[in-house]
C-alpha cells in the first residue's frame, strides 16, 4: 500500500500528439488504411498494419475520443480456462464494477491456452473496448504493442509467469499464504507434512511452495522432496498427487493441497484408502472457494479474496482508461487462513 | 422431439420489404430518426422512438445486412443473479457454442432483477448482437417487441415463469426429474418424504414438487403439506427449511433437497443437529453440480444437463439469427438420477 512514484513510459511522448495524416505519411500508405488499422479492420495486409502499428506506437498517437466519449461502453475478460468454481468468483467481480460503471462484459476463454489468440485482439480493437482484464493468463509482446498503440489498457488478475513491473497485476499474498497454512499444521504437532502445488512454471504456485519450505525451515523440519508434487489446481490433480502421497512407506499426517479443487481431490483419495480426514490426515485447502464450507468434514483453507481482488483489476484498468496513473501497478491482497475441522493433532502412533 | 410445424408470428408482413423512408413518412418523422432508432441511439425522445418502433414491428421492417453481415459478431447473455456454482456450467455451454461460431459473448447479470433493466434492451441495440440468450430470467413485453422489431432473437435457458408457445426455450425435464428423485425414496422404503422446492412462482420448480406428489401418489402415500417447504435455490435455504423439517414432532426419513446448493444447506442443518446422512436422513438433490460428487457423503441427485441446454439454446439463438425457422422452439432436454451414497433404507425405529 506504499505511494511509490511509478516510472512513466520509456520513449513516450505524449506531449507531442500526432496526427493520423503524419503517421500515413510516415507509413507510405493512405489516411483510410491508418484509420482501418486504428479500427482494428481485418482487411489490411499484416505487413502494412505492423508498420503502421509501430508508428502509431512510436509516436504515441492517441485518438481524439467523440463527445460521447467515442469508445464503446464494454469490457473484455479473458480465462485461459473457465471451468471451475473458481472462475465464477472471479467474473462477478469484474461484473460488480463494470455494472456500477454502466459497462458490459465481453468474456473470452482462451481455450486453455495461457495466451489469447491472434483474433482476440482483433477483436478487441474492433469494438473498442475500454479496458481488457485477463485471468492468469498473459499477452505476448506484440500483442501488449497493439492494445497499446491504441489506448486499451490491460491489467492481469492473478498473474501465471512474472509479469515484469510495467505490467498492472492484482494477486493475492501467495506466499504469507502457504507460510500461514504450513505454520497452522507445524503448530497442530504435524512434522511429516506434504504439499500438492500447482504446475510447477506457475508463480502463484512457487510462491505458495516457498512459503510452505520458509514455515518448515523456520520450524527446523528438514524439507523432504518427495512430500513436494506438483498438480494443476483441478480435482483430479489432487486426488492423483494425493494417492501417491498417501501411499508413501512414510505418509505425511497433513497435506497443504494447493487449492480447494486439489482438496476436493484429496478427499476423494483418502476416502478410496480409507484414511479419515482429520483422525489420520489434515488437509489444508486455497481458495476458501463456498464448497469449502459445504465438505465433510468442512476444509481449512487460505482465503484468497477473488472477487475483491477481480473488482480492484477492473477498477484499476478503468482508471487507467481514463488517462489516470494509479499509485501502483502491483498489488496483492492479504490471504488469510480460515480454520475449520479437517485439520487435528496428528494421531499419537 | 416431434416435428410439430410452428405458426408464424400473427401478422407478420414478411413478402413485402418496407423501407426507412415509408416508416419515416408514416411516423411523421425524419429518415435519420428511424435510423437512430434502428441503430438503438438513446438520442430520441421516447415517445418518438415508440411511435417509430411500434411502425417497424408493424410492417415487419428487416434490416438490410452490409457485405459483412453487417452485425457485430457479439451474443448477449443475461443471468437474473450470477452467484452460484450453476452460472459456471451455463456459461461454459454458451462460450463453447459462441467460440466455435467465432462469436464474443457479453455477460450481463440483471442484479436479481428477473426482468432485464430497459438500459439493457438499448445496449443490445446499440451493440447490435446477433442473439441473445435469458437465464431463468424473462423479459418484459415491450422488450420483447423492440428485439423482434430489430431482428435479433432470444431463447430463455430454464424458463422462471411460464414463457408461452410462441417463446423460444430450453428447459429440463423438471417433473420427470422429481418423480425419479421421490421414486428412488420411496423404493428404498420411506415413507415420510421432505421436499424444499425453489421460490413458489418458479415454473421449474412447480413442475419437480409436482413429479414429487405425483411419485407418491402413486405409491399410495398421502401428502402431507407440512413436509412441503419452499426455499430459494441457495444454500442458505436449503439449511433453514431442512432445519424447521428436522424439527418437526414426526420429521421425515428422507428429503428431496431441489438444489443441490440447497442440498449442501441441508447436509449442514443435519450436521447442527446430530442427524446422520444417510443413516437417520436419506437427501437428493438436483442439478449435479460438480460439488455433488465432492461432499461427504456424496450427493444422490438429479443430473440436469446444463452445459447442454445453454449449447442448444445458442445453437437455436443462432439458428433463428440466420433466418432459420427451428422444428421446435421448445425443447426440454431429459434429466437422470444419479445415485451416490447420500440414500439408503431408513433405519428401523
Amino acid at each position: 500500500m506504499s505511494a511509490d512514484p511509478t516510472p512513466g513510459p520509456e520513449g513516450s511522448t505524449l506531449s507531442e500528439p500526432v496526427t493520423i495524416s503524419k503517421i500515413a505519411e510516415a507509413a507510405g500508405v493512405s489516411v483510410p488504411t491508418v484509420s482501418k488499422v486504428l479500427n482494428g479492420r481485418a482487411d489490411v495486409a499484416s505487413q502494412t498494419r505492423a508498420r503502421v502499428e509501430e508508428l502509431i506506437r512510436r509516436h504515441g498517437y492517441r485518438r481524439r475520443r467523440g463527445p460521447g466519449g467515442g469508445r464503446s461502453s464494454m469490457i473484455d475478460l479473458v480465462f485461459h480456462e473457465l471451468d471451475s468454481a473458481w472462475a465464477i468468483e472471479v467474473i462477478r467481480g469484474v461484473e460488480n464494477v463494470a455494472r456500477a460503471e454502466g459497462l458490459s462484459v465481453v468474456l473470452t476463454e482462451s481455450g486453455g491456452e495461457q495466451t489469447p489468440r491472434e483474433a482476440w485482439v482483433d477483436a478487441v480493437l474492433a469494438r473498442q473496448s475500454t479496458a481488457a482484464i485477463l485471468v492468469f493468463s498473459d499477452l505476448a509482446p506484440e500483442q501488449r504493442a497493439r492494445l497499446a498503440a491504441r489506448d486499451i489498457p490491460f491489467v492481469v488478475v492473478d498473474p501465471a509467469g512474472d509479469p515484469g513491473p510495467d505490467m498492472p497485476a492484482v494477486g493475492s499474498a501467495n506466499w504469507n499464504g502457504g507460510l500461514a497454512a504450513t505454520r497452522h499444521l507445524i503448530e497442530l504437532g504435524h512434522r511429516r507434512i506434504g504439499v500438492i502445488g500447482g504446475p510447477r512454471p506457475v508463480l502463484c504456485s512457487k510462491a505458495r511452495i516457498d512459503g510452505y519450505t520458509s514455515a518448515l525451515d523456520a520450524a527446523g523440519i528438514e524439507v523432504d522432496p518427495a512430500l513436494i508434487r506438483y498438480g494443476d489446481f483441478h480435482v483430479e490433480s489432487g486426488r492423483d498427487r494425493g494417492r501417491e502421497l498417501l501411499r508413501l512407506d512414510d505418509p505425511p499426517t497433513a497435506i497443504f493441497a494447493g487449492s480447494d479443487l486439489q482438496a476436493m481431490g484429496l478427499y476423494e483419495a483418502a476416502r478410496e484408502l480409507g484414511v479419515r480426514i482429520p483422525e489420520d490426515l489434515s488437509v489444508v485447502g486455497y481458495d476458501d472457494l463456498p464448497v469449502a464450507r459445504w465438505v465433510g468434514p468442512p476444509l481449512t483453507t487460505v482465503r484468497q479474496p477473488l472477487t475483491e481482488m477481480a473488482e480492484e483489476a477492473t477498477r484499476m484498468a478503468l482508471a487507467l482508461a481514463r488517462g489516470e496513473r494509479p499509485a501502483n501497478l502491483r498489488l496483492d491482497l492479504a490471504t488469510d487462513l480460515v480454520v475449520r475441522r479437517s485439520t487435528a493433532a496428528p494421531a499419537a502412533r
